[in-house]
C-alpha cells in the first residue's frame, strides 16, 4: 500500500503523476527528450539503459515497465531485454551499447565510480561524447524515477499485459499524453 | 577534467546545462517547482534537504551550493546547515523536519528502504502526505543530480564565494534564469 493516500488506482509512478501534477510536468517532459527525443542512440537502446538501471535498482514497476517499452522497439523484443538484465557482459549488444551499460551500472552506485578507462573504452568503441552524457542523464534520472516509485511504496502490477498496456501508449503517445 | 568536452569553464551543473540545453529546461522546471514553488516546507528548509541527500552522496558542488542556497534562507544560516551535515539527530531543527530528514536519508540509500515507522512517524510530527510525498522526490531528484555532477566530473570550486555568489543568483532570481 502506499505511504501516502493518492487517490487513484493508478499504478507505480502513474498514480504519482496524477497526485502531484506540477511535478509529474518536469518529470515526463525529461523522459521526452532523454528516451525518446533526437537522438544518435535509438529509443530501444536508450530504454534498454532505463531498464537496466532500474533492474539493478530492483524497481519491480519500472523495471518491467521500461523492459516492455525496450522490447516494444528493439527487432530482437523481450529475449534481448532479458539477456541484459541476467548477463549484460555477453548479451548480443553492440560493443558501444555494451560499454554505455557499464557507464550506467557504474552511475547507479554513484557518480564518482564512473572512471577515464570505462570513458576513454566507451569512446574507442564509438560513443560521441552525448552519447556518453546522455547514458549518464539517463542512468542518474532512473536513479531518481526508481527512488520515487519504491520510496513511496506504489503498487507494481503482476501481469505483464499491464506493461505491454503502457508500452503500446508510451511507444504511440510519448511521456506525459493522457 | 570532465570526462566530456564541455565548451565553457563554469563548473558543475552549469557546465552541464550550458552542454544540453534540451534536458536543462525540464531539470530546472523540476529543481524550481520542488525547491521554490508552493509548499509548506520553507524555501530554506527543502534546499537543507537537499544539501543534507548531497553530503550524504559525497558530492562536494551540489552540497556546497545547496547549503549555500539553504543558508541564504534559513534564519539561522550556515551555523545550522553545518550542524545538519554533521549530526542530524541533535541540530536545532523542529521534530517534523527531522523526521523529513530521516525519510531523506532512507531514500539515499534506496526507495526501498523506507519504512511504515518512518512515515508514520513524520506523520505524527505533523507532516502532510505532501510534504512526505515532497521530501521523497526532492531526496530521489538529488541522487540524480550528484550522479549527474560526479558521473561526467566535473569541476567543483574550491572557493565560498563562487558558491555565495550562485546563492545570491538562485534566490534573486530562480532556477534555470540565466
Amino acid at each position: 500500500m502506499p505511504h501516502i493516500e493518492l487517490h487513484t488506482n493508478e499504478p507505480g509512478i502513474r498514480g504519482l503523476f496524477h497526485y502531484r501534477p506540477e511535478t509529474a510536468a518536469p518529470l515526463n517532459a525529461l523522459a521526452e527528450v532523454l528516451l525518446r527525443g533526437d537522438s544518435t542512440l535509438s529509443r530501444g537502446e536508450r530504454e534498454l539503459i532505463a531498464a537496466y538501471v532500474s533492474g539493478l535498482n530492483e524497481c519491480r514497476f519500472c523495471a518491467n515497465s521500461h523492459s516492455a517499452f525496450a522490447a516494444a522497439q528493439l527487432p530482437e523484443g523481450m529475449h534481448l531485454v532479458n539477456q541484459v538484465h541476467t548477463s549484460p557482459e555477453t548479451a548480443p549488444i553492440t560493443p558501444k551499447l555494451r560499454s554505455l551499460l557499464t557507464i550506467a551500472a557504474a552511475v547507479q552506485k554513484g557518480g564518482r565510480t564512473v572512471t577515464d578507462h570505462q570513458v576513454t573504452n566507451a569512446r574507442s568503441e564509438g560513443a560521441t561524447d552525448q552519447e556518453i552524457h546522455d547514458t549518464v542523464l539517463i542512468a542518474a534520472a532512473f536513479c531518481m524515477f526508481n527512488r520515487y516509485v519504491d520510496g513511496l511504496a506504489t503498487i507494481a502490477p503482476d501481469d505483464p499485459a499491464a506493461y505491454e498496456s503502457m508500452a503500446n501508449h508510451i511507444t504511440t503517445n510519448g511521456y506525459g499524453s493522457p
